[in-house]
């Protein structure tokens, strides 16, 4: 990755010296994968705090980034932020990722102004060079294997826990570091929890089955929902909804494409389920960005005036949950090409696989 | 669990409207354990908030909190949170958990004062009840059990990374919900690192191993670490190091007790790793509380002024590391009983296992 060029790339934008606390922004920025750093990065120079813990590594990373001092703390972070800041006049503080608690604390440490700033490295984030891309890609990659083995995991597992567990090794086997989060497993009336935990629900002959997972390459994310039938169900309204939710998903996938307004491609969404009757079963938002944070701009929500370019990569997963009776989610990620989109997840959608 | 105790409790205690917005606090207060979710607690009342993926889960929530109302939003979550606030004059924020950003945003929304609240949700969790510290031995014993087949993990473990998923396993098979976080597993020089990430580095013949792990039992975490040789190392100062932590970590658990101060039972471990040479290579704290949060009050670091008391679990670790050559880290749990402590962590602390 290019990390001396991204944090060129950031001096040359800022007018004022910028305090980045976000660990992810600051990852991007520098490759730091610990806990606890801090980069005050001014137009022409800039500090690399970070505790004892990681002076090692921390050495390791600010030898590649010119221009950048590193100070290695094992107390006293807060008079450490303070001699970093010096005398300048102001400094932006991401206002999103710091708390209210810290802001009152460095007030009283430096007489620089703090003022308030948001997105201004997520900005940079959103848009993916082709090592990225090809990051997210392996990511999607394992999960599309996952789900390949999902016969034999069903074999294999008794539990929604255990089918979850089945996923994240076979995607670790496919060369994930981790799984993104707990895979949601939900059998039968569970998916009609769209974030249900997965449980002691039996997956033998489990009728319906929602899956929604993903897991980590090179720390970028991968995202996906698919809803199958492993035996019977008797809801008759099973292959009205899916079809639904297949025509809005489709619909939205074809929507993405440089130039799009975010906010339109939820639109698109959200008008099939309309038309189906089922707009106040879709309870979320249609997708959102995905890098090194499984949910990141641009959002694709109601609304959203985020447009669309070239290296995005967003999910399109409408839903439709009946309470009580069933749930149905499909969502891919898709990447924003120069010329329209490509689709990065490429697992069946057949409601009933052959 | 006694959640409507537990919000009766904290309802007598506030004398202004509370905005709970931390997660594991809205956890601890009434059991969700979802990603979204608000509690808004007045002495007489309150509202709890989520979104539209969360309702039929906070219904059942909330039919066991008498007073305190539901309100699902889809949308417009500021809204909804100015009007569970209504025209009251002044509202609570915890303030080390909401963003500034929130705090700009929710002022333009409620005419009600914000003022900046800390630690009162977390000062009750500090105080385990039976239930609680039930779970967290149960979280400990996990721990411990992998321990015990460390083995056979060597066995059939390659890499760090192979070795970490097996305590993972076995954690798992013993009861606990997940890992608390990627195991820490460090071979050789590698645990000169304190926070090493686990890799590729060969566990066969790994001459010196450091493992810090933990997992979760009903949201509860544990936490250990354990040093040991499983192979020879060349380096002779390897038994030197080791008696001193050990000695280090048997004096701190000594030190805990009700009435102690967190501080000095900090100072303890430090003077005695200071006495054999080696302060300056101990580079983090001794310890901290364990609950549903890993890392939580009382805080056993340097200066720290907080006084244990019957009911807290905090862990001591303390550790050395030569850059270059190797780390010795060794924390147990332990629990402050009413006349003394009682510790959790029951695994060996022989640098070389018979």
């Amino acid at each position: 990755m290019y990390y001396a060029g991204r944090v060129r790339r950031l001096q040359g934008e800022i007018k004022q010296p910028l305090l980045i606390t976000n660990l992810i922004n600051i990852r991007y920025l520098t490759g730091f994968t610990g806990s606890s750093a801090f980069l005050y990065l001014a137009p022409d120079g800039g500090t690399f705090l970070t505790d004892g813990r990681y002076g090692e590594v921390a050495g390791g990373i600010v030898s590649g980034l010119p221009g950048i001092e590193l100070d290695v703390y094992t107390s006293g972070l807060l008079e450490h932020l303070a001699t970093a800041i010096g005398s300048v006049s102001q400094v932006g503080l991401e206002a999103s990722n710091v708390t209210w608690d810290f802001v009152h604390t460095l007030r009283h440490k430096t007489t620089a102004k703090l003022t308030a700033t948001t997105g201004i490295v997520e900005a940079h984030r959103r848009v993916k060079d082709a090592d990225e891309v090809e990051a997210l890609r392996r990511a999607a990659t394992a999960g599309d294997l996952a789900f390949s083995e999902l016969d034999g995991l069903l074999m294999a597992s008794l539990t929604e826990g255990e089918l979850g567990d089945g996923l994240i090794a076979t995607m670790k086997a496919a060369g994930a570091e981790q799984a993104g989060w707990p895979p949601i497993v939900a059998v039968g009336s569970n998916a009609a929890r769209p974030h249900h935990r997965s449980g002691d629900g039996t997956v033998a002959e489990a009728g319906l089955l929602l899956l929604d997972y993903g897991c980590v390459v090179d720390g970028y994310h991968s995202d996906m929902s698919r809803t199958t039938l492993v035996g019977d169900i008797a809801d008759p309204e099973i292959d009205k909804v899916y079809a639904a939710v297949l025509e809005s998903n489709e619909a939205g996938i074809a929507a993405v494409g440089p130039g799009a307004i975010a906010g339109d491609v939820d639109a698109v969404c959200r008008e099939i389920l309309a038309r189906h009757g089922y707009e106040d079963y879709f309870v979320h938002s249609t997708g959102h960005g995905v890098g090194l944070e499984i949910h990141e701009a641009p959002w694709v929500r109601k609304g959203s005036k985020d447009v669309l370019e070239s290296g995005n990569v967003v999910t399109v997963e409408p839903g439709v949950y009946l309470p009580g009776r069933f749930g149905v989610r499909i969502e891919d990620m898709v990447h924003v090409t120069e010329d329209g989109h490509e689709v990065l997840t490429l697992s069946s959608k057949e409601l009933r696989p052959q």
